[in-house]
């Protein structure tokens, strides 16, 4: 292992462990034990182990502009709030039907449909108040409200959940630029608002914010080829899907090497796609 | 009809044409005819007729402070997506399971449980964008950022949800306090968030914002005392509801009467509650 990629290593471990001390600070169960079941079922998904990778780009982004302090964090924690949403109720019943989400029960199966479906609300709605509350405490209002829109519109009907609704009306992509699209909205979308929200909190100049987003959405669809390679999803397509994602990597790592050397984290992240195990 | 309810009734039409304006050129389907039927979802339930009472109390709010512009009617409407999207997820089969909404069919019957599930989720995120938006256009960010996490909070698990999560796992209340505390939650929260969202949009000052909250908090049980009885709804309570309505109209108007003239349609809105036919 280089030096830079033990760099890289250690620098994912630190940030995840802010990150899930602010998810575990911020969901803390009151001393009288209301609101029950509500708290238990947002806890259950957001505190579960996870790889944070949309809020460590988040931060990456940020600290092309300088060092993240708590409001940039907070702002950037927010991303992972709609991540583990949306993961909620993409696994209902009348979304994807899933009974497992890494190895344990769903939150549908944990807490019963209604609590699912609240929870998930309730993760949703936090992520503004949480980007609000950053917006409130910082010097630059402005990049937080650029912040919050780019991640409403990175999840919203423009975004996350319009790939979601695609993927219920339409049958299964048979080419890999339609599969693309498809990877374009459902899972590069709120990648793309990860590096955006990151880049506005963090104070981020116009044409970095706008490479950032670039660099989001290229990473983002390369990281579903990376998932339905390992996965064995769309198997038809890995031999293309395998050549497209060292053609996005390098394409992220192009953009983000525009940014300047701040961006280093950015292209470690995106190299790391190319080395996942098959 | 007085000269004042005649007026009130005016502004209250022309309010509510401003707000459907905007709900109809916003959610405009795009020429392709794409993204089909979870933009027909949206709209279905957020341009159906309604009586728009909470952006317009939102409104009411804003215009204590001075007279609404653009900005400000986007960031009331958003309170609308707010209260729509309550209302779609509502009604699913896993939460309320009602076929119906306003004598049509409700939205998961009209498009199915997973189109419905999306819409709530996009409208509430819409809320959000738009509130984001109108910030980014104002000369007052951080206002904005202090309505949008007004809104986070009355709409969330500290608000809202939280009273339909509780509202599912407890029975019926059997006194009229233990009613009332679920109405502060289920109902009034959005009222108070209602407000608030107008109160920091229009750039009222920080003790008139406290008192509009106030205002929002009262004015949300009472409509709920209103339409309970209208809908005989806890019937048991009809006799005692009455009486409390009427004594939270009263507190509404008093504490709407310390912020000043400019509070006269706040005023208006509240004593109407008395008046809707049993």
């Amino acid at each position: 292992m280089s030096v830079a990629s033990e760099s890289l290593t250690t620098w994912i471990a630190a940030r995840r462990a802010e990150l899930d001390r602010l998810f575990e600070a911020r969901l803390v169960p009151p001393a009288d034990g209301d609101p029950g079941r509500l708290l238990e079922a947002m806890r259950y998904s957001l505190l579960a182990p996870g790889k944070r990778i949309r809020p460590l780009l988040a931060l990456a982004a940020a600290e092309t502009a300088g060092p993240p302090d708590d409001a940039v964090l907070l702002a950037c924690g927010a991303v992972e709030l709609v991540h583990c949403y949306s993961l909620i109720h993409d696994d209902l019943p009348a979304m994807d039907d899933d009974d497992f989400r890494r190895g344990r029960p769903s939150n549908h199966k944990a807490f019963g449909e209604a609590t699912a479906i609240l929870a998930g609300d309730a993760l949703l709605t936090l992520a503004f108040d949480w980007i609000a509350e950053a917006g409130e405490r910082a010097a630059r209002p402005h990049d937080f409200l650029a912040a919050s829109r780019a991640l409403a519109r990175a999840a919203g009907a423009s975004g996350m959940v319009r790939g979601q609704a695609r993927d219920l009306g339409e049958p299964t992509p048979t080419t890999l630029a339609a599969l693309e699209t498809l990877h374009a909205e459902k899972t590069a979308a709120l990648f793309r608002g990860a590096l955006e929200v990151g880049g506005c909190a963090g104070g981020a100049a116009p044409d970095a914010r706008a490479n950032l987003a670039r660099f989001g959405t290229a990473y983002g669809i390369a990281f579903q080829h990376a998932d339905d390679i390992t996965d064995e999803d769309h198997a038809e397509h890995a031999g293309a899907a395998r050549d497209r994602l060292e053609a996005l990597v390098a394409d992220a790592c192009a953009v983000a090497e525009t940014i300047g050397a701040r961006a280093d984290r950015l292209v470690g992240l995106a190299r790391a796609l190319s080395h996942r195990p098959a």
